[in-house]
């Protein structure tokens, strides 16, 4: 029996621009997810998609439990996280000897077959590796951490990612006018956060622009519009929506002694809150209790 | 004694981006306000700056009486509407015989004066002239008149156009990278409208992105934003700030019969609703009543 965790990731800056060549800024936070892994010939419950494939490409068959503390389909790198642990688990109950390497790149290619193309990379490799990332072309270059709060509010709506990186594509084909320079705006926005990385009240107001340009974009959503003023009203930095939008997730960087505060205004406006902070650890080994 | 009347004027594209060099479309709207002039040698009681300065360009001394019924400070015209109406009233009553051209000059002029440089001639020659343009570098372009209801709501929010106009004068200085894109973008939208300006359903979409990219510019306010969000959610088309933001108001356009429910919706979260539409005439002699 292996057990292995790995942490959830939030897009900081950047969202949908990265699909055109755009710096984005994401990075691994709690809560984790837990994969246990035990060698066994009949395990035939029904498992999915992600955890099928995970064993398929390992060429073992075996049972597994999955303890997730990050909510599905949020835009939180739930799947993301799962494929790695589960990969990590099963690498290490069936002494297969992949490198830490090599289980990012084949849990991206997992991610990519399950999703049929449109997984990125940066799931995979922020909840292996653990800690802050600039996303640039595919490529990722790993940031100084930082010791934030952040408040997640989840709306609770549910969202296609898919579904919302067509919208923006059809926006881009049908008004480049409009959309290319909403998009170039996001792309300044995230140099301009590498630059303050260490000012949290810079970094707010960037998320507030960021927002609004997500909002440009079409990938906003009421209940997510209402949340990120509720938390502003309460004396965050700054809240945007993180991931692909139209529900799902905002997250908002808030004063340490704020976060209570912020996480109440998320719950009164029927989000889910979240307190969370950077998850310097990716892949990590779990002990069995 | 003499009474003219002259229309407010509403943005509908392009605020803020008008003042680099991007096209924004500004038409005439209902209310309006009704000078009344009447000849005098003992006007001392006190008068705006506007008044005085029609009176001190025209050359005469003369009592005035005001009916405003667009609210002061709101980025609805009202000082612009006040200038031109007076500078007509004046002309009649003292027998001066300017035209109209002349008048709507005059007026940007004393706009210019009093406002220290500030004023753009959109306000007074949208009150002078009455109807729809598009406004591009200072000039306008007469637009196809369109019988849509627009919902104005005041959010009561007292704010300044030059603290706006500066504010995003300091962050295109400050940050070009994202700034530039953003002016960019609302002048692509400004195009589009043209193209589908007589498809309710396309402008609204299009006010929704030019609100959240005003919200990008840093020109929003949270109560703005809730009337905005509570407008779309009782069918408007859409919404957006109008004028320089910050405060003022914001503008739905909605279909006709749902102008009511939209007004409704403005006044629950605390804004005062107008329920308005296109104004064709500009400056208006009253018959004395």
């Amino acid at each position: 029996m292996a057990t292995w965790s790995a942490p959830g990731k939030l897009f900081l800056f950047g969202e949908h621009a990265v699909v055109y060549g755009k710096p984005g800024i994401a990075m691994a936070i709690r809560p984790r997810v837990y994969v246990t892994v035990r060698k066994s010939s009949h395990a035939h419950h029904a498992r999915s998609l992600y955890i099928e494939q995970c064993f398929k490409e390992m060429g073992v068959r075996g049972s597994v439990y999955i303890n997730s503390q990050i909510p599905s389909s949020s835009g939180l790198g739930s799947s993301g996280a799962v494929t790695v642990a589960t990969l990590a688990a099963i690498n290490e109950e069936f002494n297969i000897g992949k490198t830490i390497h090599e289980i990012a790149n084949l849990a991206f290619k997992i991610e990519k077959k399950v999703q049929k193309g449109r997984a990125s990379p940066t799931d995979t490799s922020v909840s292996t590796y653990g800690g802050m990332f600039l996303i640039l072309n595919g490529e990722r270059k790993r940031l100084a951490p930082q010791n934030y709060q952040f408040v997640i509010g989840n709306s609770q709506i549910s969202h296609s990612t898919s579904r919302m990186v067509e919208r923006v594509a059809q926006f881009k084909e049908g008004d480049p006018s409009i959309c290319n320079p909403i998009i170039d705006a996001i792309g300044g926005l995230s140099y301009q956060a590498l630059q303050h990385i260490h000012d949290p009240i810079r970094l707010g107001e960037l998320m507030d622009i960021n927002h609004a340009l997500l909002e440009a974009l079409g990938v906003g959503h009421p209940a997510l519009s209402r949340l990120v003023l509720a938390c502003r009203q309460t004396g965050a930095y700054g809240a945007k929506i993180t991931g692909a939008g139209g529900g799902g997730c905002m997250v908002a960087l808030a004063p340490k002694n704020l976060k209570g505060r912020v996480a109440g205004a998320i719950e009164v406006f029927d989000g889910r809150a979240i307190i969370t902070s950077l998850d310097c650890e990716g892949l990590r080994r779990e002990e069995e209790g």
